[in-house]
């Protein structure tokens, strides 16, 4: 058993330091994962600086963790000492609803709890997430890592791969069909790649030249400057499905556009200003926008389990801790191939 | 065989008059018909007032018409004279591309030929509709009616009628669904018939108190009253599926937040400025925005068969042609319930 430390610290008038990674005793059903990496996202970005309101100071931000667990309760079945393990965004749901049943627990009727910045149900504050050295979460929220992968490559999977994964799973997207990916990011590079090993022709939508030599090496087939009005044109009535990866403000109708009749556009970044939308884009061709938001436990395991057979990792540049305020501001001006993840034996 | 005389007046220096209607010489594959009753689709009303741009004056609207088949040409095989006859949006298209091959001539890749103001490959010069007294058409476009049920009310089924049967029918709408539909005139007065129909369980959405006596005649189980802040909460995430027939400009956000996890909301009307969407009302619940347009020729026998055995019908007003223009002003008011249909033999 570990101290009750941080539990304490955070229940008390006594301030819980962002270093105090002990959340809670380990319960009957929970695991302590010593954190080895974890990756950095976008949204890290905006919570820690409260871009999108709601945070609550001290954060501990980080939802791409991988580890090895050092501890278990006495209840915990499927998991044992040593063993690798991963903590994606999710590290609880009411697990009663029906989308909870139906392994939904990202859309928990009565609201998931994030890894970090989500209001805990144990401990009646908030969680603390993988920029630390320790993690306690209940076991039906820990995920299996395979050990054949580099694990600093696995850890952006728990956000980034089950982000692209899920959609692309849900619409059934595979040989015979025609993919784009708008954006070449941590999002982005993971769809041309499992978009790729599904066996879909893929192509690169991206604003930047410089993108195209990186698009072909992840396995995109093709690439466009969407800069350049001629392709666009060139696109039209093209692709079966698009996954639009970028966040930032963009105009949605000319991607729309470049849907065959029946085609699907799925969002998995969430612009900050609504988006304009044509009409007529989605009813010449019975076309579809969709969202997706991350994916469920069960689902994540077996993106998980699909990447360790298929050998698909990201690709990471490894950094201390304390270079954090540096790869933000990378990651702002979009310098960064495709996933910083922190080296947590640094911290 | 008639003459070929509207034909050769369109094809001469000779200006066609709107009243001359035999459009064309009826060809070995040609059906013609006296046109009996035309429904007013509020399509009309922008072409003919050139709203949309592109109108090819003289115009003669109208596309959902009813008649009975007067002469046939002599490869015609599955139609004969004396025979009642519908046709719809369509008159023509490529025949050849993989749309058109797989029953949705309505995304023809090289363009289908609207019923009116359409380019005719045929005559080289435009399409004239149903308020006239005749019309000439291949046969691959007409529609068989029934003589089951009262012609005036058939007449808009062979728009407002297809157009909300196709996406009811292509998402599989019916038992156990929870379906709302968004606007109650021609497109949402069939819609809610429909809808019905199959099994889902239908609430009206109005901003207009007065339509729900209404909305519960035509089969609709619940009424919401969209300008109210308190019945729009009560209904967060309650619906499989929303068709939205309003084709002026609303608030998109409003109804996707009424969205069901992986809900689908389906536009068959098209607002004359974008639409604001906010792409979090996507991401969360992994819902879609799509559209719908018409429907293919077999879709649409499909559609007239099943309204004939289950007799589903237009709400109509019947009008002389004389009405057509106090008609047009009282459509734009939103005062028709819910389709006007001209009786063609006040021409």
């Amino acid at each position: 058993m570990t101290t009750a430390k941080g539990y304490a610290a955070h229940n008390a008038t006594e301030a819980l330091s962002p270093y105090d990674f002990s959340r809670r005793v380990v319960g009957a059903k929970d695991i302590k994962i010593e954190i080895l990496y974890c990756g950095v996202c976008h949204s890290d970005i905006h919570q820690v600086r409260n871009e999108w309101g709601g945070t609550n100071y001290p954060i501990v931000p980080g939802h791409e963790i991988v580890g090895r667990i050092i501890e278990v309760g006495a209840e915990v079945r499927n998991f044992k000492v040593n063993e690798l393990a991963g903590v994606g965004c999710l590290v609880d749901s009411c697990r009663e609803c029906d989308n909870c049943k139906k392994g939904l627990e990202q859309f928990c009727r009565n609201g998931f709890t994030g890894t970090y910045n989500g209001a805990d149900k144990k401990s009646g504050g908030f969680t603390y997430g993988g920029y630390s050295n320790q993690i306690v979460v209940d076991q039906d929220f820990v995920l299996h890592i395979s050990d054949k992968l580099p694990l600093e490559k696995v850890a952006p999977l728990l956000c980034a791969g089950i982000t692209t994964y899920s959609p692309l799973r849900h619409w059934k997207v595979g040989k015979g069909h025609k993919v784009a990916v708008v954006g070449l990011g941590g999002l982005g590079h993971m769809a041309i790649k499992l978009a790729a090993s599904f066996g879909a022709e893929v192509t690169m939508l991206s604003t930047s030249p410089s993108k195209q030599k990186d698009a072909a090496q992840l396995g995109a087939h093709h690439f466009a400057l969407t800069t350049d009005p001629e392709q666009i044109l060139a696109l039209t009535g093209k692709f079966d499905f698009i996954i639009d990866t970028v966040s930032a403000a963009h105009d949605y109708n000319t991607y729309l556009q470049m849907l065959n009749t029946d085609g699907v556009m799925v969002c998995v970044g969430a612009p900050p200003t609504p988006s304009q939308i044509v009409a007529f884009n989605l009813i010449g061709g019975r076309k579809s926008l969709a969202g997706s938001l991350i994916g469920g436990i069960a689902e994540t395991q077996e993106m998980l389990d699909y990447c360790s057979e298929h050998n698909i990792t990201s690709d990471v540049e490894v950094i201390a801790i304390s270079e954090i305020n540096t790869a933000y501001e990378r990651m702002l001006k979009g310098d960064v191939r495709y996933r910083f993840v922190i080296d947590m034996s640094t911290l």
